[in-house]
């Protein structure tokens, strides 16, 4: 039989086993503090009907979609009836639609699944990503305290992944609609388009986005591009400065006297929640999607590494699933992405292979003794400890070998003479260090160990 | 705009919150059990090339399979270049064959993914669902020892999902291809023919399986007939009671004896594994995927639930990834299905909704008191324990009740009268029941709930 080149498509990240090691952890990290902050598990199917999923996207979203067609639907006309999620929010507005009876609110979930978009190939970019989101939606209203909740989580995932140190950068959308509003630039489409514009100041350097707005296609005058220019580079070093400087825009139309109100609650009360003020600054070119938020919104940078952008972003929108249910339904969320995150975490090499989820080997040192080696393995796996036995036996040159090369720490030994003495000897691949300990207190002992090795990261 | 009704496809399972909190428990302790055994976590891409995927499947399997395109390849010519996994059989033999020189062998890895099927839309017939594979693939050769791993990692993983009694029922191949041999029927294909109609044994009755075996499409002997209906009823008592049933089967050929020596080292080993007599069986009528599977085969069945099937199976294969590679590969491996299972107990009423995963709300009697209220969320959340804040306020009584609906047990009230004296008032929701705790023990009074509520189930 020819063979088959075994091979994965491009844009998806496929880890070897300690690589996935370490992106469970941090799957795990977040799971574990999504939950500590009270957020309960959704999980939806992959595959939608599209119709449901494509009722609000526009073109260029629609071109991302991965349609999927059984064989039997191949040779059927028409656009296919299903397709694979592109994120996890039209899925978490279906669901509360549909479920919203049998649901508590406000419903606080969280949902850690991948998402699939047929992206260019494109070295960074995928076209299978995991997306940690959470979010919480109310029935009519939602108090902006919520939005204030929300930095807590970013602030103790973040803390716990261990990612050196990072900042949440917030903004308002009121605040930024009423500010042009009071500079005449009152049409939300034209707004839109300015924002845009602005959203290039990094990429493009303020001359050019100056000369831009006020060049023929926008036709603003001077002095407002300059309010504009000044308003966007807007940045915090603390809450009072932040408070001073929303003072100091000046008054404006009630809209954005209403941002102004929120973004102050919200930044007073993200402090009560325990986060520093070294965690959260206030920046007014945060706009992200420009026709979704209406309130609150976030992006979290890494202090170090900007040039990874924001890790996790989000914001407050207005009404959830409108596509599908007369009810109101407002919220406020974020998502982390995580496999982009982890491929630039380690491109940037701040994530280490990890050690093996294995924590002992028990070696076989005489296949004579090989239900004595399974006994005490299931002994130490019965106290929580992973074990691995070497079934097949050869030298133990080589299985010690084999526990270096995967990435196994603690290797037991357990020949004639350790028998005879009732011990075990138990050598330590990385300290390059090995010890006899009492078979009754090896249990106790490997604890201790394995405690400490974790603790030390 | 008109409203898109909010559903998703038949044959999906999508669970409620505190379903899916039940859900996710069970997948908890598969994950737990699969790594104290030393299998290392592996995940493969949803969509693969289809080349890649269909190499060795039939038509039937074909039909079954998920094609993937996105936008732009739509209007292509040909058969979709992208599929859907449906198992984790195939991606696994694509991973080894694809980082094999960088995997030590033998490689033992743990999968719990979600595989897709275009399966006719039926009540308990899933088109998504999770699959929770383990695989030990050695290099060239692997020992049958770890045929006898296999069942001890079955008998630790349902004994903690705890789903009542179960028997885990083995056989191997090679007796039963040397048996059928030793009875004049040597032919591979017809030897599948026959054991295809001995499986439709329990459908069909005995006597109309012997009717078509001694009918014109074998013309079997009714003396071979007997023998073949005797060899598959074969089920053992105890350990000693199947090496006695296994000898009584008297002399063969040379891959009988083959297969007659395996079993008894597996059967043997299994109890030096640790598992009771009790939980193992031979039993000689399980033959699996009968292409697939070349010598010890597993099934699992709920002793109280056998109208549920199989639970968990598999077995060992000679040969994992000739489709991509000329190592060869011999391994051993299960698949439990899920969502299935879930679902089966689920509707056997084995299976309650769970408590939530959020331990404690803390509720909002006044809300000048709301910073309290976060700073005492906080210090519970860094103890690690889930806790949720009434954000909105509201009434008390209203508040219990979202609790209650919610799942949540402990409710903690800190009013005037307990911040004055310097204690909190826990509610206890299943217990009906409060007391007051000082302020400096909260945590520790809570924590010993919580354990106590998680011993109990």
């Amino acid at each position: 039989m020819a063979l088959t080149l075994a091979r994965t498509m491009p844009g998806v990240l496929e880890l070897l086993p300690l690589d996935q090691i370490a992106f469970q952890r941090m799957l795990d990290v977040i799971r574990r503090n999504y939950e500590r902050f009270g957020f309960l598990p959704v999980e939806t199917p992959v595959i939608e009907f599209s119709d449901v999923l494509l009722t609000k996207t526009g073109g260029e979203t629609e071109r991302q979609v991965y349609f999927v067609q059984s064989t039997g639907a191949l040779d059927k006309e028409g656009a296919p009836e299903l397709a694979l999620r592109f994120d996890l929010t039209v899925p978490l507005a279906r669901y509360v639609a549909e479920h919203e009876r049998e649901l508590s609110f406000p419903f606080r979930r969280y949902q850690m699944q991948r998402v699939y978009r047929g992206e260019r190939a494109q070295r960074g970019r995928f076209r299978e990503f995991y997306q940690c989101d959470i979010d919480v939606i109310g029935k009519d209203a939602l108090s902006v305290r919520y939005d204030a909740e929300i930095p807590a989580v970013i602030y103790s995932v973040f803390r716990e992944l261990n990612v050196g140190a990072f900042t949440i950068q917030l903004n308002n959308r009121k605040l930024m609609r009423g500010y042009f509003e009071s500079l005449g630039i009152v049409d939300g489409e034209r707004q839109m388009l300015v924002l845009r514009e602005v959203d290039k100041l990094d990429k493009r350097g303020a001359d050019a986005v100056r000369d831009t707005l006020v060049g023929e296609a926008f036709g603003l005058d001077v002095a407002v591009v300059q309010k504009i220019l000044a308003f966007v580079q807007v940045r915090s070093t603390s809450l009072q400065d932040a408070f001073d400087k929303l003072d100091a825009l000046g008054s404006g139309p009630e809209i954005m006297e209403q941002g102004r109100a929120e973004l102050k609650e919200v930044l007073a009360m993200i402090r009560d929640f325990g986060v520093p003020e070294s965690h959260f600054v206030l920046n007014l070119s945060i706009a992200r999607g420009l026709d979704y938020y209406t309130g609150t919104v976030y992006e979290t940078t890494l202090n170090d590494h900007p040039q990874i952008g924001s890790v996790c972003s989000g914001g407050r929108y207005e009404n959830l699933a409108g596509q599908y249910t007369k009810s109101h339904l407002p919220g406020v969320g974020i998502s982390i992405g995580l496999t982009r995150l982890y491929w630039q975490l380690r491109d940037a090499g701040l994530i280490n292979t990890a050690q093996s989820t294995v924590d002992v080997l028990v070696t076989q040192m005489d296949p004579a003794q090989l239900p004595a080696y399974l006994a005490l393995a299931t002994e130490l796996r019965s106290a929580g400890i992973a074990t691995e036995v070497v079934l097949e036996g050869g030298k133990l040159a080589k299985q010690f070998k084999y526990a270096d090369r995967a990435g196994i720490r603690f290797v037991v030994v357990l020949g004639e003479d350790e028998l005879a003495k009732g011990v075990v000897t138990v050598k330590d691949l990385r300290r390059q260090d090995q010890f006899e300990v009492a078979r009754g207190e090896l249990i106790k002992t490997l604890r201790v160990e394995l405690e400490q090795a974790a603790a030390m990261g």
